[in-house]
């Protein structure tokens, strides 16, 4: 594998959930892979498990990992061509990406859209542009349209915690939240698990429909306790902007996940999550909830990802 | 051991001091212990020496640090229980100290209240909900009540400095400041001074008195002169908060550390120090000063408890 | 060597050229001098190639390397010696180079003026105080007066590209801004240069000629045709302030460089580059510009000097 940008770089799903739970039963087996090797991780917006868990899996293969915030540690860069340079950003990414090229063996940017507008031109225009004049590998840890690390990880938290004699059912809710957030997460959710045996269905108010491109085929419920019935996995998340015009988050603060509603069945969320907003403490707090598990797979599909990588260079 | 959050953790301190000393003749030699461990850094607030002098001492022990500014490269993190989460704080401490026991393999928290009052209701918070919910050993890098990092490097480097042969006498000095300061320091230093076999007296403003649960039976002097009567170490630190409506510290300008004041006592401070207001160049300047080897001793501190926590993981 | 901190401190240019080149050919054959070894990296304005240059240096090199944003990390730092330190800067330059010298095995500062003017008293207040108070060496990653890791890179950079069998020419042309910079760059360049046996011009409107104690007999051109002929290399910088009452820089539109102008000579640029207003895109993306792989030495040319310091300590 050259690149990991998307759902879509996961050649066959089931053995890489394989060997992401053999690597996690043996975190430092490959220890010598990544010797000499620099992972630079490259923050374009604030970060808390993937800064985290992306530093602990280069470090169990051996790699040194550099972090950069690039607002705080150096300046604005320009992603538009054949302008004259006279604004606030004095480095092109053309420049940027070649260099950082020397210096990392390989890049890992964070850069998704606050405004995160699914109708906007070009929204991964930042991790595009690396990886178009970047000469080394390059990593998603997060653009606008997705979260292809995220996505990964629930699939093998997914996998970790079924039983093998049915086919289970996977439930993607909206819900609630103070602002509008990006489709990124709830976008490499629906492509991983359309990948994976299981039957998913998706959950939001009517103004609220994911892209159909990502969604193709999979059933929507614009009533969430429908979506429930007979559900194994529960996995929340907020997002906006899928159309113009949608209604303040606020009108729908009956989409909070609560015990009630899901009764046994697994919850998910990939963090960090608003309690009593998004989910009641009821759920988080019980057993139900397999949020930290998820989050732990964080490291070990992020591994796995740069042990494919690694194997490549 | 399993967490070091304050003097009180110290089981026999001359033992300790021992031991860091023989750390500090041969830092590398647990190199080994440390061996694909990870220390995980994270601050609430600013940091200089506690920020190098434990990497450094992570390094020693061949462990990796990751260090997080929590304001600068995260979220808000909220720390009440039961609340609607619908401000600025995104991600509750349950999820984030449950998270970083998966990334870490010991966990260190600087988080100390900038109007650091002492009758605030629950004045280590962010410390104690870390303790709570993390899942590895926990160290307090400073929070609102004790500094025990600090502590411990201040009684190796007073053992260093003190002959065998007498019963030394330290004196705790408030001194005055710009600003009203946080009780860590001084309130670590007076517990850590109170395990230690020598006469330890504290001299501040009546306004000024530390918790009588940290003073106990010290001896309080309003006078400095008479605290410093056949002195061997003077500790200079500015606090507040200790007792309501305290008077400003200006007022209190004459309480200023001096060669004239100290005569051939050591002079110490947990350092940044202001010069001139806190104490004059002369004594800064002179041999008197042990302030640069009292920071050297910040690492093998933090080693030793990084040491004996690892043997126990 | 001691300290690196200018031009000045390259003995022999040739060799350290030729030894650069040998390090570049395997970069992880010194790889045992740094272990166990620190490199404190204090930044007290942004970097981007300086930051991640460094860092790859000393990783190459076994060293372990700590960064410190001084504003973000830390707070102020008092340079200025017998005064009341009553300001909004609580540490004094003295105890801080003092106690980083615990802490690490070697410093590299970057401190410049923004306000770079060169009429200023002590423009390298900063770094020379690390110098003064530290005890262990220090490098300079770019002060008000010069860049000399920049400088070296340069000189490897013009050798790798140059033909053996001919005495080459290099220009030196400054370029149009959107503000005034520090002269650093300009000055490291034009020192490394007559350190070599290239002709060295340089090019720039009346009002903008460096300091005399920098450009000594080297030949000024204010017509910047007449200093490209027969021109083999274009290295081009922006700068400000080397004299009273310089025109804006837009007064000076014309001098950005073209492939016109240029030819088939190498374009040179320390980066970051403003596109279309220092240099026309079809410069910057044609085989004429080396710039890339004089970001790319930046990495060799800091492995040499935190070698020689190594050798040394």
């Amino acid at each position: 594998m050259k690149n990991y940008l998307a759902i879509s770089d996961i050649d066959d799903i089931n053995s890489w959930i394989e060997e992401a739970i053999k690597i996690k039963a043996r975190p430092l087996s490959d220890k010598k892979l990544g010797k000499d090797k620099i992972l630079g991780m490259m923050f374009f917006n604030s970060s808390f498990r993937t800064r985290l868990s992306t530093q602990r899996a280069a470090l169990n293969l051996g790699m040194n990992p550099i972090v950069m915030n690039i607002a705080d540690d150096t300046w604005g860069i320009e992603f538009r061509n054949e302008v004259v340079m006279n604004s606030d950003k004095p480095e092109h990414v053309k420049e940027a990406a070649s260099v950082v090229s020397k210096y990392f063996d390989i890049i890992a940017v964070r850069s998704f859209s606050n405004s995160a507008n699914s109708t906007e031109n070009e929204p991964d225009l930042v991790l595009k542009s690396f990886l178009k004049y970047a000469t080394v590998p390059v990593i998603n840890m997060e653009s606008t349209t997705g979260h292809p690390l995220q996505g990964l990880a629930d699939a093998i938290t997914i996998a970790e915690n079924s039983k093998k004699n049915k086919k289970i059912k996977v439930a993607l809710s909206w819900v609630p939240h103070v602002k509008p957030l990006p489709c990124a997460v709830a976008n490499s959710f629906v492509e991983v698990m359309q990948k994976m045996d299981v039957e998913l269905v998706i959950t939001n108010p009517k103004e609220y429909n994911l892209s159909p491109k990502i969604t193709k085929n999979t059933t929507i419920y614009h009533n969430q306790e429908e979506a429930f019935k007979d559900i194994d996995f529960v996995y929340a998340k907020s997002w906006g902007f899928a159309q113009e015009n949608v209604k303040s988050s606020n009108t729908y603060a009956d989409w909070m996940i609560t015990k009630n509603k899901i009764g046994k069945a697994k919850f998910m969320h990939c963090l960090p999550v608003r309690r009593n907003l998004v989910v009641e403490d009821l759920v988080l707090d019980s057993d139900s909830s397999i949020v930290i598990e998820q989050a732990n797979n964080r490291t070990y599909a992020t591994q796995l990802v740069l042990k494919k990588i690694l194997e490549n260079v």
